[in-house]
């Protein structure tokens, strides 16, 4: 069409961020230019204080600022050192976080094994995970990764390691959400939320 | 929750372009920090080369480079000068272009009528408009605004606006979308494309 060079750039540079497609990269690079003297400086501004005040904590992989590594939940003595959560990402730590059930330590693999975008263990933070467990003495490692296939697959690698470990491996329950019924899962959610049943 | 003033600042920065809700905001920001080395340089140069080079077009208020304003749609000779299509904004005018069928010129309100959000019919550039139809002596000019109350509104005041003019005022037909059905369209629709039926 007749994009100018400068409005693909930031179109593009958009895209790369999680979750973002053309048209709505197009909508933000529209309106950060018809409101520019406002938005951009802001978001400049914001970016730069991001990229010189956060980093990734070098144990657990979750945002920490660059003066606090490791990061507070690595480094807080009130939290339980036998239990690790291993996630794919820093996001996923906050999600747990959030629901406030759980007291233990953190580990984030920084992706999952995925041979369509070239990502394969040496890629995601495994070797790293492994020290951990051979140094830290955890008694529990749970797998809180994600339920696709790509998940899945590295749920199964990361037992089998882990398993040699004599380290007991748990993942979540799979199941009915809370506050849904049985009309609104798939019959695959339904079959595991059979076979994971609980006695009450 | 746990938010670093820095991240918290990014996320919100993020939050402000069209679209985008807290936690597509918060999972851009992690991703930033995440590959803040890749990522956020690549992005400040893409603004701040869209804030040097690009700007709105004077005319017709889309987007154009600084050095090419008014933009190339209201110089381009080849183009119907009796027709005008009124939008509510820039990524409107790259929709029309898109279908290839309209080769009038265009203008962009920047916005529309919006008592919730403190918009009036200041705030949008309806006096240009006006300007612009005395002096262009324009034979047309289509209302392309969207279907929803406060276009339906903004579409209403123009006509009453415009009609006093002594110019042809329309309207996008409403109607169902092509390749869809009767099923897919819901109630409303489904009346207004009763009401502009046409003959074949």
């Amino acid at each position: 069409m007749f994009l100018m060079d400068s409005l693909e750039r930031l179109i593009k540079a958009l895209g790369r961020l999680p979750g973002i497609g053309w048209r709505s990269a197009e909508r933000m690079a529209l309106r950060l230019v018809m409101e520019s003297e406002k938005l951009v400086p802001e978001l400049i501004a914001a970016l730069e204080d991001a990229r010189a005040s956060l980093r990734c904590c070098s144990k657990c992989g979750n945002i920490t600022r660059v003066d606090k590594d490791p990061c507070r939940l690595c480094t807080d003595p009130s939290r339980d050192d036998s239990v690790l959560c291993v996630v794919e990402g820093p996001s996923d730590i906050s999600l747990v976080e959030r629901t406030g059930g759980y007291r233990g330590r953190y580990h984030a693999l920084m992706g999952k094994i995925s041979p369509m975008n070239q990502k394969g263990i040496e890629d995601i933070r495994v070797e790293a995970l492994i020290r951990r467990v051979r140094e830290e003495g955890f008694k529990e490692i749970i797998l809180a990764l994600n339920s696709d296939v790509e998940s899945d697959a590295t749920a199964s690698y990361l037992r089998d390691v882990l398993s040699r470990l004599k380290v007991r491996v748990t993942r979540l329950a799979l199941g009915i959400p809370a506050g849904s019924g049985l009309a609104y899962s798939d019959s695959v959610t339904l079959s595991r939320a059979i076979e994971g049943r609980t006695e009450m």
